[in-house]
């Protein structure tokens, strides 16, 4: 451990050639990277002070980090910390404030006048309430309905703004003036965090269930910042948190009996389990059993229960 | 330390007196308690465990407290921990929320139709830009002025409200209809922290440089709260924190030459720092030297450099 | 959400019925609880403030824990905080403290004379190296062996109690006496922490990989202390954490072809993941490809591979 | 704010001359700098985003810099990053890692073999218990009674190492055979911390009642590393932390009676404030009063009360 290491800061080549630069998004947003410290080596590197001395050639890289990930040995990849240059509408920023693992420096409307910008949303761009999720969205307003909403939005956002600038012009004080600027404006923030809290924030923002605004800027960064900082832990948690499956124990416990041929055992952990109630027409709507559901459909496995329902359906 | 103590959960009857009361601020905010753990006894459990046994008749609770908080021994504090409501405009919320060792849960505006209520700023409320700090206010608009922008924000607010429901009425997913709300309108959060960091909370939020605002919170905080909880504590933390005084070493060093009735000496000092540089007309304008100054009022003692520039001054 | 709620603190009467009581581990530790807040019903309190008024008798109390449980909703469970009073050895107290979103107050060692036991190791319970990981134990020392090392152990402690209380005697600083203390050495704490985080030290701790000592306290933490606090967050953390099964990409495509009855698929996936390389004699060994073998024997599930590998050996 | 930077890291060369370097401590302890991130001027890079476009020119670095650390605007501190690798005994380690802000990996003695070395103290270094201050030491033990305490350490050692090296040849797991490890084992470690953490780190460890052990890594982190690095904020650090008196409100108030020649006055803050009760002989030890004085005296005040007291003792 007490090696002479290589009198240079670690450098990632594929990261120093996007330095500075603007992907953009939305209306008016982005993301720069500013600064970062380590690399995949660096993730080794502290992982391998635990083992001490010997082990030192006995592991190659790319597979000592898919172990680390895989296992949640997650102090190793603390060691690599990355800084971005945000703009982001205040909606979005809301949201991206609760990971409070991060450093941040924003933009302050208390010293400085507002951001002018203020997201727009194009007509084909609204989305609809989700009937099944009560706090997503599905589909798309027509365009004739779109038209109107950005015309309404338009009118809104330029009266905010009017009366924004009114106050300032009547002296009022910045801190005031802007109590009631829009969530849609923008905000610029300098973020700092390290890559275990930062995989973790993608894991939670890039999933499905993400609003589309912050998905958008999870995923570029996933996508187009961490895969070039750090390749082989994107590709890990890619395959180990990404992409993975989580199977509770009660669903191990049915899978395990659907493997054996034996769906009664499978529908009793069910039953057991209270997932499997008969409502008025066939099965209750269960929200577990659902989301088993839809395991077994990405394992390629048949649901007996559901067969029995169509069945029940068909029965005269 | 291996002593049994009483097999009941610390009580405090004077936080237990106002559990669940709504201290109402602003146009339509509020801070309630919800539930508590610990005490000043705590404090001073947690304290003596790194005493051990022996040393616990020594010294009496309150001294104790006291002495923690003088030399900043702040892990007994954070044995306290406090859980209160609070209903917030989404503008001081945004400040709060920066405070990144608490808990939360907030009203979600995915999920439910966002408040009705936004802060509704009055006539004879409309403060001025201050013009000595770029980020504070000081004095107010006069009424007429300030019926106008309490009128021009009415029709804001309503608009933003209409449009929002419009776009509710359109079938809009909530978590995109809410792009536009004002960051006046209210949110609603279940806020949880420890004694230690709500202090630190509160000596940043309760000075005179924090945004009127969240002032307004802090204080009522601390006095309707904190005092009711732990008496000991919040009087330490006024006498030691909210009413200390720090002198930085050039600071120290020219009041102990003003003591000794050496103000050359203190000039001297002062030199050194680039703290006494002459301007076109007198002494240069030098924000250090400015708070020394109103330091050096607090203690009543004078500054032998103002008067060599009011003689400039009066010089023909 | 504005609705008062009843003026008295939650109380958990199962978790009071054991207030203060010692728990006893190991040849001289302990557990017990100080102090708590919350319980399941405070989890799903702060739970519905994000789903606003209309939602309250939608969803029952368990069902609602369970969901948030199983969909990493974390931030309700960080309502409910756990005081504990400690008494552990040094050395797995070194692996505790590692855990930081803690509070901690630790007995003093500079300000009080160490505490005298160590903890003490009886002839039967010396663990030996496992040979399969390079960090844990399998079987244990036979009797004579362990004898000897008891022997010896007690041997040492003996002096090193013996050394420190020379220095004392000789009037060197509590400070540096204690310099050469085992790791053996008891130490008491008092440790805070709210319920998500201590779910999460728990998952960790009681992990099959982790260490005896410290397995031994978070099972009984887990087991005998929130069981009882908060039934219904203890069931759905056993459901959906402790005994939970995660899949890989990798792992899951591989069962959905066996699934199928394709094994050739599942090989082609196994492949291409450098999981089925071939050695000298059979398989060369393969870390992941293990784990994937023991997580489809929990699932009843057959593996075409190492059938081969069991027919290549026949082979003459 | 969206200006380009120039598309390369910040470095700062005087950092740079010293990455890897060793600077050794104790008997076999050292300190090296394996990466950082950030500089003076990402501090200031940070500090202004909150200013926006306007400000760029307006104020200094130095004494951006300066306002930032005097008035604890610690955000930008955070955006500067260190990583260290250090050789420490457990000992000093374990008030170490009390600090929770930062990121670590530990040498495994799970894993590997325990470090063969343990910290050796010399027959001159022994100190001796602090009579005034119950955590302390002062003074050191003379050569005769420190060439006794050094031989008797060095045979404790030796034994401990014996016995760790028995249980290890008799098959014992590595996890266990440490368990009886002298405190003063050497560990290592990887330690990564923001600026801003950092600084805390060292306010509270290089301050003269830090114990020397841990005092003498935290006195040559700011001295050699931190000086280098970001020399700006070092400096600042000096002046307005390390250096700076606080006064209390108490303390406040008694000096600007001195101030004013009203000894009456101060002794009556004192009186009210508890601080002035006489005893059998004269005042009542006072700690409050005492670090009082302690601050006159480097103010350069005279304690009038004091003074009574001296004549009061003259007294026939």
């Amino acid at each position: 451990m007490s090696q002479p290491e290589s009198p240079r800061r670690e450098a990632v080549p594929a990261l120093d050639a996007i330095l500075g630069k603007r992907f953009d998004l939305g209306s008016d947003g982005f993301v720069r990277v500013v600064d970062y410290m380590g690399s995949d080596a660096a993730i080794v590197q502290a992982a391998r002070i635990s083992y001490g001395r010997g082990t030192k050639k006995s592991l190659e890289d790319r597979g000592l980090i898919r172990y680390l990930l895989r296992h949640r040995h997650t102090s190793p990849f603390e060691m690599c910390e990355l800084k971005l240059h945000l703009r982001v509408p205040m909606d979005a920023w809301r949201q991206w404030i609760r990971h409070r693992t991060a450093s941040v420096n924003e933009y302050s409307t208390r010293y400085s006048v507002a951001i002018a910008e203020a997201q727009v949303t194009p007509p084909d761009q609204w989305r609809l309430q989700a009937t099944g999720n009560k706090q997503g969205s599905e589909g798309l307003a027509d365009e004739i309905a779109g038209a109107e909403l950005t015309r309404r939005e338009a009118e809104l956002q330029a009266l905010a703004r009017e009366v924004y600038e009114e106050r300032l012009e009547q002296g009022v004080a910045r801190e005031q003036a802007r109590k009631d600027l829009p969530l849609s404006t923008y905000t610029e923030v300098y973020w700092k965090i390290d890559l275990h809290n930062l995989l973790h924030f993608l894991a939670l923002r890039m999933d499905a269930h993400a609003q589309q605004e912050i998905r958008e800027y999870a995923t570029l960064i996933g996508e187009e910042i961490v895969s070039r900082w750090c390749p082989f832990a994107w590709e890990a948690f890619r395959d180990y948190r990404l992409e993975a499956l989580a199977l509770t124990r009660i669903e191990a416990e049915v899978i395990a009996a659907l493997g054996a041929g034996d769906s009664a055992a499978a529908e009793a952990v069910l039953k057991e389990a209270g997932m499997l109630e008969a409502g008025k027409k066939g099965l209750r709507r269960n929200r577990e059993r659902q989301e088993l559901e839809e395991k077994l459909g990405r394992l390629g496995m048949a649901c007996p229960w559901k067969e029995d329902r169509a069945q029940a359906k068909e029965a005269p």
